[in-house]
């Protein structure tokens, strides 16, 4: 296959912050509504963009997690100007006032065009986040193996 | 097309901070160089890589923003060790004593070799930064559909 | 060359957050053990991955960032929830729980795998940290123009 037919583009959430979140949905969104592929790998702190409003954790360190990085992806902060809360609700009334999308809006679109959406197995693990946590329109769980086939396959391939 | 004619390299500047700014530039400069044609779409907090230094925000959080976050280019602080300014400084000197250009050197070489920079058009909206605070250089301001398009065609695409 | 024979992956490990490197090597080791060649090209807090446990710094500036920033890999915070080494022990104990591989276990894995590791001069010339502070599998320390070269004949190049 020539690269001139890839039309697949990939990511990898890593990170949970709201205005990187709301890049990445954005990205998919943009990309599904020009006609492709688009498949998303969410790990680590990404994995709250997935993220029933459910507590998570067993352990004591699972627990904690849950606690202070717990609730859903409407919980996001930015990245900067997080202000213990006070950016994300400024972020919020500014993308509002702007007829922006809000995330959990971007994220359903998303969906509804067919972007197809994955947590990492490792990080879930080791976060203790399972399964029933996550929203039901969350493909599967599945290992870095099947990630990697997937940016092989695209055109495109972004780590946010 | 097969993919060994893709001669594009494509990035999305996301990050306003000196280290990732200094990271994306180089590499533009580089594979411009090296005769690679060159995307920068500056979205978010990159955005700041492309202003001039005017006060912006119309609305109330818009001019706390303006506040907070306003300046150009050369008022970037670093991911780590920022110390409130003075790893701003601490940088500059130590980058200065190995003759390693500024950031504004750097965008200027850049502009220089035909790099191509673009403003993500919904971040200026949301951020209340209008065309006319930002530097002459700019291409266009545009949406995500154009930057799908740049990544489509590069071999190379990066998330900054 | 068609790109579907590209079977290279190559990466700009930017950071040195604990948890970014350890998805940075997870992957490596993923797509190296699914054969593919696997290019690594260290900048900036990235290089603290390929650093031995040695005082670095020759100036001031140097030294005060060999202090603030030393050490070697196994010092390496997340980048949330750092709660001033807390957050290290705390996921060490939890990947530890769940048999994860620790950082130094996953580069050791990578190198066994024939992962190429390469430091960016530049960064190592500004931060003051001499080839001899960096463990002997570093392939040789490079410039950015190397790093397009690897890039351009990558399937997938990710910023990290």
């Amino acid at each position: 296959m020539s690269d001139g037919a890839k039309n697949k583009l990939s990511m990898i959430v890593f990170s949970g912050d709201m205005d990187k979140l709301f890049a990445a949905f954005t990205i998919a969104v943009g990309a599904a509504a020009s006609g492709m592929e688009v498949v998303m790998f969410f790990t680590f702190w990404g994995l709250r963009a997935l993220k029933k409003k459910v507590p998570t954790g067993k352990g004591l360190f699972g627990r904690l997690l849950g606690v202070f990085y717990g609730g859903d992806i409407s919980r996001a902060t930015p990245s900067r100007m997080s202000f213990g809360g006070l950016g994300r609700w400024m972020f919020k009334k500014m993308m509002k006032a702007k007829m922006v999308p809000s995330l959990p809006e971007l994220r359903q679109t998303a969906i509804d065009l067919g972007v197809r959406m994955y947590g990492c197995q490792m990080s879930m693990s080791v976060m203790e986040i399972p399964r029933e946590a996550m929203i039901d329109s969350v493909e599967a769980c599945v290992g870095v193996a099947f990630f990697i086939e997937q940016a092989r396959e695209s055109a495109t391939t972004l780590f946010i």
